[in-house]
């Protein structure tokens, strides 16, 4: 069929909106049509050019939601008319990482999603005749995507798809670091480095988990306003003091239960570990570091009780723990929509792209 | 009183025996009558002169056993007779850190013991009227020794001192970063880094647990039969092969669930976290490394579910759970008489320091 798609020809350019050509569903996988996808600093950085796994022409996007159009062979768990959220940790419930009990890493079509194409080693998406690859086995980026069965989860059809598209990625990410990763417990306190999405996610999901203090860090005050309104206690701005840390360990009386990193820094990976509490604290690593960056720091720190981690979709299960936090969205206890800075059609997905760049947007949401 | 004690005059020096005056205990504080003392590779780091929190003339020695001589002011929780191991990692109970159930890091006297003091910050040992400092709160090297009450663990009176002793550092510190700070859990996959006292404790610790498979790497063949013995079902030399990392991920079909770095190097701190397995490998440093080195990765590492820890006193409790610990080496559950390669009189300590020096021993054990 014929679906309209922002496809990226190649590193560092604008997406062109284009008409493409796409396969039907093969054995386990499902026709989806997207109808609305968020615009997340991951498709950024593939799109610059300096993500070594970044391939091209490609269909961009991986935080959407859509409804399913037609489903492939052996498909059972999904049928045409679904609400589903496109999953880039797909949960397939029976490889190694699945049955562990330990991690949302399923490792099932790893290998080739990380080439772009779908688990038969093909694409179904082309131009003319030439392929163009798949992007975290979502590309939500299109009018209408092919997804495996096991990379969707199915959501309540009443939940509005421009707004929950958010937890395919960012809401979801922030949320699980705090209730999944870290294990916030009641009365801890949270530091949290950088307030864009991710950030205010983690600060929603702190104060879910019943954090005492709340402190929201980013070098733009402008973000604090918000940052308070997702339940952020206290606020730090790093070009105003000597030292994050130091800050944080006074504020604390000794330093975080728990600390985030949502930037991608690792020198700020390094000062999220060092604020937290000697004995017991926690830091998640969320950000993504430019591809060869190294986190470092004295053992030291480690051996006196601080413990260094990471997570990736905040250690949420797509298939089984997604769709309860659409649930919880629906019943006011997961913001989004304030999270929502623009909705355009996805031919002007350039301008999302700019913003973000220009720091004027926490999302940009594209519709079909 | 006049007591018997090596004495460390300097950095880099030979202990020497001298007779030494002993002042009696203050409030809070007991006098201890020390039978017998490990000698740990911390007493050699700090004898060295690099340890850069090391104070001369100091009398060394924190792997100790001995029976209460007499108590001071206030002493309640002890009483002439009774056999204790000596805490360098106290547990007054009351304190933030002891109270907060995450942690075995007693702050209580951490500043005065830090800087080779008594609580009250003065030291109860000297020679010809100049102070000698205490060392680690314990200073076990010496016929009797004043610690605060909080730093001892009243243990049972039938346990051989010459042995138990070793449970004030070493064997706790293996097999409670094994029980404690990594909680193994039967069937698991674990590597351990370095075959000292410390990694054999952790290999027997991974054996209580029920390991499935426990990796011991060294780079002396020598080590791996004593290894076998504690536990250790398979063995791996750096210098042999390519890849530790790799060695290691093969076989345990993809990498360890735990590991253990217990040499202090960071470059194998690293290795440790690495050989670890994708969405849950939990590794644990123990080693103390040089300082000023630091320990770094690639965040991905962590971001795809790794986990670095580290453990202090194998996160052991001391007055609350090392006793226990007494009991399960009285009951056969814990081995500790393999691990002692000489016992020696005091005098002879020097050559105790020799001989770990040497790799000759596991572990010297003093005897006065």
């Amino acid at each position: 069929m014929k679906v309209k798609a922002a496809v990226a020809w190649g590193p560092n350019q604008p997406l062109s909106i284009e008409t493409v050509d796409l396969e039907a569903p093969k054995k386990g996988e499902v026709l989806v049509r997207i109808v609305a996808s968020g615009v997340c600093h991951t498709d950024a950085y593939t799109l610059s050019g300096v993500d070594p796994e970044g391939l091209f022409p490609v269909i961009l996007g991986h935080e959407g939601a859509g409804i399913v159009e037609e489903v492939g062979e052996g498909v059972t768990s999904l049928k045409k008319g679904d609400h589903v959220i496109p999953l880039y940790t797909p949960e397939c419930g029976t490889c190694k990482f699945c049955k562990s009990g330990k991690t949302n890493l399923c490792q099932r079509i790893r290998e080739t999603q990380g080439k772009g194409l779908m688990p038969d080693g093909t694409s179904r998406f082309s131009k003319d005749g030439k392929p163009i690859f798949h992007y975290m086995g979502t590309s939500t980026f299109a009018e209408y995507t092919v997804c495996a069965e096991i990379s969707l989860a199915k959501i309540d059809p009443k939940a509005p798809l421009d707004k929950v598209c958010l937890l395919g990625c960012g809401v979801t990410t922030g949320i699980g670091a705090v209730l999944n990763t870290a294990k916030v417990e009641k009365g801890a306190n949270v530091a949290v480095f950088g307030m864009g999405g991710i950030g205010l996610s983690v600060i929603q999901g702190a104060k879910m988990a019943g954090a005492e203090k709340i402190i929201a860090i980013d070098i733009n005050d402008a973000k604090f306003e918000m940052a308070k309104d997702f339940g952020a206690t206290d606020f730090i701005n790093p070009t105003k003091i000597n030292s994050v840390t130091e800050e944080v360990i006074k504020l604390t009386d000794g330093g975080a239960d728990y600390s985030f990193e949502c930037v991608g820094s690792t020198k700020l990976m390094r000062q999220a570990l060092e604020c937290c509490h000697k004995g017991w604290g926690t830091s998640v690593i969320i950000g993504v570091a430019a591809a060869g960056e190294e986190i470092s720091t004295r053992p030291f720190q480690l051996v006196t009780g601080r413990v260094w981690k990471g997570s990736a979709f905040g250690g949420v299960k797509g298939r089984t723990e997604l769709p309860g936090y659409v649930d919880r969205y629906m019943k006011g206890e997961i913001k989004i929509d304030e999270m929502v800075t623009f909705t355009m059609p996805v031919e002007q997905i350039n301008d999302a792209f700019k913003y973000m760049k220009e720091g004027k947007s926490i999302r940009s949401v594209v519709t079909f």
